[in-house]
């Protein structure tokens, strides 16, 4: 059981009052005590109380390395000690060079030339800016459109947030509905009974196609996709879908952005998803999170030799991407993620998530038989199981509040969760073991049965 | 003289060719041999060939406490050591909630909440998202114009970029036009010879209600402004032009946004110069840079409380501001800046920089004899040394040419400048001595006394 706060934590919760936190509802600032992280090792981390509980969510789908990793910190260090900051638009620094280079060799096909930025959001946003230029570049100024899916996370600014497809999180928020469209939600387990997994294939596959025949393709830059799309809640289109959207749009001459901010860097077994599990070699690719695994804010844009030649095909007069951040290329950043890449080698971390992978997937499906369960949903080491109370009469915030209660009982039982909407979504470090498996299932089958207890001794 | 580039520094050039760096010109990847910083110590660093140079630009206006501070080294090891990341959306940790108070308590007026972010670009990106948000709230859909300046510069998402006045840089980049708009320069230098301070004011002044009153204030969001405008060239708008725009903004509902990336944080004296130095208490703030010194990226933007009890008052139900960043609040980070903050406050570096400014002006200011010089521009321990090379018959590119050939040539004399269009920009370490800015100025003056003397050898 959880211990109760000490004065410390108090202390620190009410400081917290001053620090408006991602998606916090801002008329009751300060009125939440968080849970406060103190420390990090391995797969778990331990609150302020001293209650150490494993990281579910690993971090924000980020400590792939899991936490504590002195290799890091001294790579870290040692940068620190050398240099901590360069200005890229004038100079390079070796860290940068050399990151970019490696990652160069690892990205799939020709996506050769790194634009680094501060994380996820930024790599987004300057994909979409990048399309915007190449179209510019090839005197094409009206083929502008963005396509998107409902369930798909993009990131918070203004246009990556624009890709969203997260409904409920769009109340109150402007979105730039002149450029981007989204599709419907590719998840399979919205179709109908009696529809089979090619035909709901077929089907998502035709919704991009019918919406760049819509848009007319000359008016369509780019379709952007994770391939697996994570904050959604771990949604898992149909088998061949990637595939076939990234050759829809090869036919159609629009951009393909593989959305990799969560899968690359091992969380699906491979550096990268795009190819080695879907078969697709895109033109843009954007990173963060496992690139440093969240030891330091950083993210990546990968763009293909082949957009670069297009441009210069297109005229030779100097074309300049007026685009980019104080800290692209950061040299902390960058040292902090070659050591992160030395210990996936080292380690042999992608074989491990291979190898345990299917351990994750057994073990989680075994929860199918329980009543609340409805779906679940399982991809490397990424999962969403999803619940309902009562299939009949489905009420969205009854089954986000069940999750909610679920999180809570797992906590006191040294599990953190991450629900979202009505999954309890699971990324944990790479490194976790069989047996740390065994026990977070346990965990988890646990709140969920305690729950349903509750719930079913009292009120729906 | 500088040393012949050793094979070392060959390699590195090499291995660049895959970063694509911001503003690179994309034709001509590879192509150019950049400097390769490998060393920084107080305001100096030193290239891969052993040249030690001052660093002019303090990095990119970010070495606020100089190069390697082995206190926050020492401040950034020991938070790796016990936590590298927690998800700021459901939890808090030590030195986020810690910053997050004592920056409040720094900042001015009610600026009370603080929303982290990944940079300069995120916070700027983010406080138009809030400006958005805000009137949604308010049940205002239609206010969501932005006002921004020719001139100014405010980061590289789409919409920050959309913000940005420099238009040079906006060939081939796309802007959100619907929403943005740019009011002329504030510049005073560009007034007609026949025309007082006071008269160029009053005109500039009336360049933003103007607008407003065009676009009409139930239209208009905010207005976002740097005190000066720093990628700009360091335009000093005139006595009195910032106060007054707030007050006008004041008097039309319009949100007063003021960008101080690069003036918080002792730039100009004071950690925050909107309050101290030019007497408003801003709407909305944004900061980054100096916040960590650049020791590890990280951003903050600001928001007052007024505008939370606004949007409470309009109503009590739950408002979520969709909004954030997997590094929001990033632990390492927030070990960074309140390392720095410390240095701050033990070398009493706010006092230090008001005490040097006035040698730093005046030394500058000798500068105006020079033939090709056009205009000097200080405040605090920024400047831009602005150049003309034949003022009858002026030549944009051929005195950014100019500007570039002086860099190199300070850069063998052991000074790295920024060239920003015609202007070389200063923004050294805050730490800076006055006899190191008499080594400064004394390098500038021949680097550009010996360009002009090859130029009017030659032909101009």
């Amino acid at each position: 059981m959880a211990k109760k706060p000490t004065d410390e934590t108090k202390g620190i919760q009410a400081k917290d009052r001053y620090f408006l936190h991602p998606w916090e509802d801002v008329t009751s600032i300060g009125a939440e005590a968080r849970t406060v992280i103190a420390k990090g090792d391995g797969i778990h981390i331990t609150d302020s109380d001293g209650n150490r509980l494993i990281d579910g969510p690993g971090g924000m789908w980020c400590v792939n390395v899991g936490h504590g990793r002195e290799e890091i910190v001294e790579a870290v260090a040692a940068q620190m000690r050398d240099l901590t900051y360069f200005s890229p638009w004038s100079a390079t620094a070796p860290p940068a060079a050399i990151l970019a280079e490696r990652l160069a060799g690892l990205a799939p096909g020709d996506l050769n030339n790194v634009f680094f930025t501060t994380g996820g959001s930024t790599a987004v946003d300057s994909a979409l800016r990048f399309a915007f230029f190449y179209n510019n570049c090839l005197g094409r100024p009206d083929k502008k459109h963005i396509i998107s899916r409902v369930g798909a996370y993009h990131g918070s600014t203004h246009l990556a947030a624009s890709c969203s497809g997260k409904m409920l999180e769009k109340a109150n928020m402007d979105m730039d509905e002149d450029r981007v469209h989204l599709i419907p939600n590719p998840n399979p387990a919205l179709r109908p009974a009696s529809m089979s997994l090619e035909d709901i294939c077929d089907q998502k596959v035709a919704d991009l196609e019918n919406k760049i025949l819509e848009l007319g393709p000359d008016k369509v830059a780019a379709f952007i996709a994770e391939p697996v799309l994570a904050s959604g809640g771990v949604i898992i289109p149909p088998e061949g879908y990637y595939r076939r959207c990234h050759e829809l749009c090869r036919k159609h001459d629009v951009l393909f952005i593989a959305d990799e901010v969560v899968t690359a860097f091992g969380r699906l077994g491979h550096y990268f998803a795009s190819r080695d599990v879907f078969g697709v070699e895109p033109d843009m690719l954007t990173t963060a999170k496992g690139l440093t695994s969240g030891y330091v804010p950083m993210g990546a844009l990968f763009i293909s030799d082949r957009l670069m030649a297009d441009i210069k095909a297109a005229g030779n007069e100097p074309k300049g991407f007026f685009s980019g951040f104080t800290y692209s290329g950061h040299p902390v950043a960058a040292a902090a993620a070659l050591a992160n890449l030395d210990i996936f080698e080292r380690d042999a971390l992608l074989e491990h998530v291979r190898n345990v992978a299917p351990h994750f997937e057994k073990r989680l499906q075994e929860l199918a038989d329980l009543p609340m369960v409805r779906d679940i949903r399982v991809k490397g080491l990424m999962a969403g199981v999803e619940c309902c109370l009562n299939p009949e009469e489905p009420d969205d915030e009854r089954d986000m509040n069940f999750l909610l209660e679920v999180d809570e009982i797992c906590q006191d039982n040294g599990l953190l969760l991450r629900p979202v909407y009505s999954s309890a979504v699971l990324s944990p470090p790479l490194t976790i073991t069989t047996t740390q498996i065994d026990a977070l299932v346990g965990i988890l089958k646990q709140g969920l049965e305690t729950a349903w207890e509750r719930r079913i001794s009292g009120p729906l």
